[in-house]
């Protein structure tokens, strides 16, 4: 019998969130599975990692799941990095971060924390699929997103990714049933117009709270903002060398020698 | 007599840091500044925002300059948000994010506080850049890396940046006539080896230090760890569409519908 896949799994909403309980389950109909989480929501973390204080791991008993978990003190970044330096014993064949509860597409990829954890185990060198679902509600259905997650991992863990790359998987909130199939798409440029929510302390200091209007200007068919508003599963393909290469030769042009 | 540039400048070792100090006073060379920082050291925040607590914002007197400047109490994506949003009556021509106490480089672009806060302006559409000097040390010589800020920035008010990009600059700790000048790179495909360094508290609980090993096999003579190796100034141009373009075209073959 072929050994089964080590599967990390991991989110930033937190161990109990019901996103990252529906991955554990269907990843438990796939493979070996290791559960490092967060002990509270990070979400908007980014790509945070802790350098100043102390991190925290503790063995928890959360559902009757075949699964092995811990819960984290640090951000989804951190999850990852202690996974593999200190809990497995061999490198997973596989990370998945996820189900976020929200979306995870165009610009949210660089705020995401669930995003930050699947990039940090692909910078480490392991295929990595991070998966939202659009639609915040903690009772959320999960049932499409979790039949669509285990065909994509069986594709990733068939074909593999190439170096450098990781998936970012956003779910329309739809029943299965009316989910057109799936779309590979680039990053809509798209992005956060904030509006700042101003109030007074009763102590009478201003303080405020982040608010925000999405504005989508990018209506390509290729995105996978347009994707998502047509039915479709998005998956864009993301990197982590941020250079922008195209840009090298006119900057060769500039002078800095004045 | 044209108008001055209007210069928005943050950073993520707090506002009192000697490194933003700085680039202040350098850009007081250049243009109005306007300084929006945090209040307190931001390092490895990479890309976070805060969505789950209030930020403060406060007007505060640090030096003789004639810069206007707020303390924030949040990440430095925030500071940008709420520079923006809240405090600038129009769109700066200009933000600069350091200069940050140690090196983003390579793969530290990633979980970089500077970088996330130039990134967070040029997302909003603001020509901007991220400058960090290989020297960790409160009190290093900040004297080369400004020399070159004000080239550098020069010329990003005179050409402009492409949309999408914002620039990664990094010095090499050396004095100014050890500089040999600046490279335009591509970003080295180097990472960090964690190794946690695990104790356990008087209550004798374990906890986790994360320390690492930088480890870059890439010695391309085009990279920015090369440059800054050999006594060059590195610029990397960065952008925040993420999409691996190139892997498209073969996540296509993949079959989804199985």
């Amino acid at each position: 019998m072929p050994k089964k896949p080590l599967i990390l799994v991991t989110n930033d909403d937190g161990i109990t969130a019901p996103g990252i309980r529906a991955l554990i389950q269907t990843m438990n109909t796939i493979g070996d599975v290791v559960v490092v989480a967060p002990d509270s929501p990070q979400s908007g973390m980014g790509h945070a990692i802790t350098l100043d204080s102390t991190l925290y791991l503790e063995r928890v008993y959360i559902d009757e799941g075949k699964q092995i978990e811990y819960n984290c003190s640090g951000t989804p970044a951190d999850c990852v990095k202690l996974a593999i330096s200190e809990i497995l014993d061999r490198r997973p064949d596989l990370c998945v971060s996820g189900i976020n509860h929200g979306s995870n597409s165009s610009i949210n990829v660089i705020y995401s924390g669930t995003m930050s954890a699947a990039l940090e185990a692909g910078i480490e060198g392991i295929p990595s699929i991070g998966f939202s679902l659009l639609d915040y509600n903690w009772n959320a259905n999960f049932e499409a997103a979790q039949y669509f997650a285990k065909t994509i991992v069986q594709n990733v863990l068939k074909n593999g990714l190439a170096s450098g790359v990781v998936l970012n998987v956003n779910f329309p909130k739809l029943e299965q049933k009316d989910i057109k199939g799936v779309r590979i798409c680039r990053q809509a440029k798209a992005n956060w117009v904030e509006e700042f929510d101003k109030r007074i302390s009763p102590q009478g200091k201003a303080y405020y709270w982040l608010t925000g209007k999405f504005v989508n200007l990018d209506h390509g068919e290729d995105t996978d903002e347009w994707a998502l508003d047509n039915g479709y599963v998005s998956i864009v393909p993301v990197q982590f060398d941020l250079t922008a290469h195209y840009c090298i030769q006119n900057l060769n042009t500039w002078n800095f020698n004045d």
